[in-house]
């Protein structure tokens, strides 16, 4: 008698554990049955801000597996299928089709719970009119184009994180004037003001205008019903269109009914493994759970799609029969606004000062290639590290091409517990169309040694 | 009464290890003289091919720091002046000005020995005359510019190394049709064949012939004394300008001499301090050591700025009174030839069974990008680990635009002595205009993990 897997979400983690579990168990061996209640599986939502800026043409790019192709591999996957309960006791989930209502319980025997997170979306006046946009789902990044297309040339974006910046270039691509209006005193801010301010000074110079300091009270609607201009602690400012990016919190309604452990940082609480702590069978991952962060050693909520697929691959190993954990995160997030590369990983100042840490730092301008070679980019490299230990604890890195992912070596580091004077005898690559006879991270790793340890 | 610190060569290492003690010390305290014999101090032999190819304008740019800027931090700088002999018992150097031939000697408390490499050229017929071009000083790159003023059409370049392939770019991009003739079965040979195979394909993509397999013989000269073929024992090849690139040797002659010791690498041997082992008061550092390869415990020469640059620091560090250390390498090179990248670090498959390791490898394809981002390019990445332990080992890529940077993780990880699995669970940058959901070096442990452990 074969073993019934069932799969709460067909994004990231929950079809990357289907697929694994399958490529490890055959169906005599394992049924797999995924419900989703959106009508798209294993989609890339981080690449929604490309699809609307214009720079990836067709919505279906952003579709890694669709839901034929995974049936074609032995998962049955319902498709547009909202579980509405999970029933621990008996080991099963209540389901609902979005289209006609029917309703059904499916037993399981493993189960994943993959249901990732939900936009946080003020209760405002006007903040639900069409024409404010949240960017979370295929079909959100459909209604923005569709917007566009009508007559627009203001846009208000409210949020200054990830998605916010993001959003900001895109309507720049399409050719709107853009005002990004943000709560922090500069945008980013999972970087120290300090480097967040040369964001909000690049994001001038692209013309963007960045209201910091700034809550978003309501949206004034126009004789359509239509967004005419957003209302702010700092002022009025004209918008067509207003796109939300004020980050997304764990979805965890149906965890939080069934019972499960969820931590402080409301996402569910899991082992290495990423079973869902003190219930055996359940498994869960990806935006709705919460990660170790090494460095800090606390737990935090992060919503990214590479934990999330390595959740899944966690996951779907030890359902299959493997054994695979997945050990925790140091903070590691890379993005961009037109061509200004933004990184972080680690620990920022505010962050190691609630961890405990007594610490120092150190901010370094430096060139992605040898200062002579065409094409040698600026960028400001921070590095943070322990008074006493000299333990790296975080780095930050703003600048042009070949910025962004140079913050992978301090991932690394920080990933061993090196200190900085091990990251300054680092053996990294050089030759001068790719650094500096000393990389910038070595540069910044250098002046915080002379102050540390 | 101050001491005085003598520096033979005022590259990389001699003047980095100048320039800290300065730092650390000031005249009172140390005083410092440096000799080189050539006309240059504190410049990139690395930059050279990209000068010659045109990327870099001015031989200038490759001077980091002139004698008269050396001069001014209170470094007396003798230029043309060779040392002839070091005298450890009486602690003195002799040397002779190479402009007029007046001997001297100067009295030592701190020796550095900064002697650098010298070119391997071979004593065979043709290869001493004017348009035979080693490429190792900046009076090299001259003269071989000086050469493609010539009414140049054909260019054989010697040797399949780092230099070989860069100097066939720099061929390429003068606009000369070139030949590239080396003695391994496929270009750079500090690569796994399978690897190099790829860079020779995309080299005969850009239209270069490579000659694998062969032995340069001798160089036919015309009536004027100047190239006109190659002589190989694969066949002859029209030659108008012959560039060699057969790799370097440790210039000891002078430590030889003195009874510095050397190792079997036939560079000199020092502490993790760059003080020449059993000899106190002499440093030694750059091309003209050995340096302990961390992922196989054996020691070897490697003639690369970026450890040059370490060593004077080092060396510099503990002069001006601090203490530092240069731990070893994991053997990290990054190299190019037009658009295609090219990166190795730790052992190959060779090397690692020369370490005595039972290994498995993976190789993978992968994209610089999320595939739906543009400019997403392929890469090539090959990774190899211990068998039993998945410790990893080596990593090898080939790609294009992104590729090159990313052995940065690889070297990262085994400095720390990180298995496949570990790599697998590693928090590198994502986001899709900088890297897929899997970083390609991920992809690769991934692969790799299912082999290993």
């Amino acid at each position: 008698m074969s073993e019934h897997l069932v799969v709460i979400g067909a994004d990231a983690t929950g079809m990357s554990a289907a697929s694994q579990a399958r490529r490890r168990r055959g169906p005599e061996q394992l049924r797999i049955t995924a419900f989703e209640r959106g009508g798209f599986s294993s989609y890339s939502a981080c690449g929604i801000p490309y699809w609307v800026g214009g720079e990836v043409a067709e919505r279906d790019a952003l579709v890694a597996r669709t839901p034929e192709e995974h049936r074609s591999r032995g998962i049955d996957l319902r498709m547009g299928t909202e579980v509405t309960e999970i029933d621990l006791d008996r080991g099963r989930v209540r389901t609902r089709e979005l289209d006609g209502g029917a309703e059904a319980w499916t037993g399981f025997d493993q189960l994943v719970v993959a249901t990732g997170a939900e936009p946080i979306r003020p209760s405002l006046p006007g903040f639900d009119a069409p024409g404010v946009h949240g960017v979370q789902t295929l079909d959100d990044g459909a209604e923005l184009l569709a917007t566009l297309e009508r007559d627009c040339h203001r846009a208000v974006v409210v949020g200054g994180g990830y998605i916010g910046v993001e959003m900001a270039e895109a309507m720049v691509r399409r050719g709107l004037q853009v005002t990004l209006v943000l709560r922090s005193a500069e945008p980013m801010p999972t970087l120290d003001p300090d480097m967040g301010k040369l964001v909000r000074v690049a994001m001038e110079g692209m013309g963007i205008e960045v209201v910091p300091g700034a809550e978003a009270l309501e949206v004034l609607l126009g004789p359509d019903g239509r967004p005419r201009e957003v209302a702010t602690t700092a002022g009025q400012y004209p918008a067509d269109v207003v796109v939300l990016g004020l980050g997304v919190r764990p979805r965890t309604g149906l965890a939080r009914q069934a019972g499960l452990p969820l931590g402080a940082s409301g996402g569910l609480r899991t082992t290495p493994e990423m079973r869902v702590s003190g219930v055996d069978g359940v498994w869960a991952g990806g935006d709705c759970v919460e990660v170790l962060n090494l460095v800090s050693g606390g737990y935090q909520n992060i919503a990214l799609g590479t934990h999330a697929n390595k959740h899944g691959l966690v996951i779907g190993t030890n359902i299959g029969g493997g054994r695979a954990t997945f050990p925790g995160v140091v903070g590691t997030a890379v993005s961009k606004v037109c061509s200004l590369e933004i990184a972080r990983t680690g620990l920022g100042e505010r962050e190691a000062t609630a961890a405990g840490a007594a610490w120092e730092s150190a901010v370094i301008e430096s060139t992605s290639r040898a200062g002579y070679y065409p094409g040698a980019a600026l960028m400001t490299v921070k590095m943070i590290a322990e008074r006493d230990s000299g333990r790296l604890l975080g780095v930050q890195i703003v600048g042009r091409e070949g910025a962004a992912k140079r913050v992978d070596v301090a991932a690394v580091a920080l990933t061993a517990g090196m200190t900085v004077d091990q990251v300054v005898s680092l053996d990294l690559g050089y030759a001068p169309p790719f650094s500096p006879v000393w990389d910038p991270v070595l540069v910044a790793a250098r002046k915080l040694a002379g102050r540390v340890g």
